[in-house]
């Protein structure tokens, strides 16, 4: 009795309450597998009543920008520490490479959240400014200090982020159809390995510099 | 007067109405980006009534099906062609993937318009059957032709299609990022045939064998 009071207790603190929220919204777009949730059906799953996203987030949209900040803010961060990094650059453009997947694994609506907010005129420079172009702007960096090393050969930076980021997220695109079509009943830890390693060696003996070369 | 009866005789004519109302929903999902339109704005813009829908295609379930049996039937089947075509398997393979970036450039919309299937359960085995299958199995008789003359590094084929198709459909996925994040307003021709050289030059250095390596 006194443990479900205490949960009672904690359901009604704000910080809990919002994460709570954004964490019930996550759930059913992964599950989903998209992002068209209603706000009752975030309510119900996460216990509270609906009214709490316009107390928190203002409305519908400011509770998608807040789970994108949620999401990936501290992702963004991390990516941003390869740069200093004292390792091989190399080494850093495919770790960079494995977080992506990592966060698309996770949370595997996230494309889809982001497009969702660039066809909204008041959220879609916010999506730009916050999240494309540092990402953007972090690959041209990591290409930048290997090609400097000659290390990989020139590729457009451009052309890199959307084949990257393109490949990464496409296994997470549709677990219907990777179970219709494929007979796979959604990505467990193995696949998500299977599937990094195999785009990272592809991508980077796509790129690397052949000194043995003629 | 004349020319204007024809034109208006040609409007209720069955195969050129049916065309007309599914140009139209690809047009506008291909401006808004995003395949969510209303049966209402397709009639407008095909100059049609939207109960013509319902007369054609049964439902709006329908008529998506329709859509995208137009926009990929006739590639399917050449795709096809390919596996019996007398040419280098390498050279295949490079049609393959410039095959299905043409079909992205010119609908960028066909993958979330699967997608959106895939989430109905009348729908979601016929894109399957239709699609997505036959894509992999394809692919699949395709990387096998091109390791058994010894051309390429073996590579698992379900992990090439999600690779691929995400790489060759991500440039198109955003008109909206595209412009924001890159300042770039559309994808024109040339940078069609810059991403589409990019990315096969990437894929390929990626999986051919290197006769010449130790």
């Amino acid at each position: 009795m006194a443990r479900g009071q205490d949960q009672a207790a904690a359901k009604i603190d704000r910080p809990s309450s919002r994460v709570a929220l954004l964490n019930a919204a996550g759930e059913l777009m992964t599950e989903r597998g998209t992002i068209d949730v209603s706000l009752s059906d975030i309510a119900k799953r996460s216990g509270l009543n609906s009214a709490l996203v316009k107390y928190y987030f203002g409305s519908k949209q400011g509770m998608m920008l807040a789970l994108m900040e949620e999401v990936l803010g501290r992702g963004m961060a991390q990516m941003a520490g390869l740069l200093t990094m004292d390792i091989d650059p190399v080494e850093k453009l495919k770790l960079h490479i494995k977080g992506i997947i990592t966060v698309y694994f996770r949370f595997p609506f996230i494309n889809r959240l982001l497009h969702h907010m660039y066809l909204d005129p008041d959220l879609d420079h916010v999506v730009g400014e916050r999240i494309s172009i540092p990402l953007a702007t972090l690959q041209r960096q990591l290409l930048e200090q290997c090609a400097a090393n000659g290390l990989i050969r020139p590729i457009d930076p451009t052309m890199f982020y959307f084949i990257v980021v393109g490949a990464c997220d496409h296994l997470f695109f549709s677990h219907q159809a990777l179970r219709i079509a494929f007979g796979i009943d959604g990505v467990d830890d193995d696949l998500r390995r299977t599937y990094t390693s195999t785009l990272i060696e592809l991508l980077m003996n796509g790129m690397l510099a052949r000194t043995d070369f003629a």
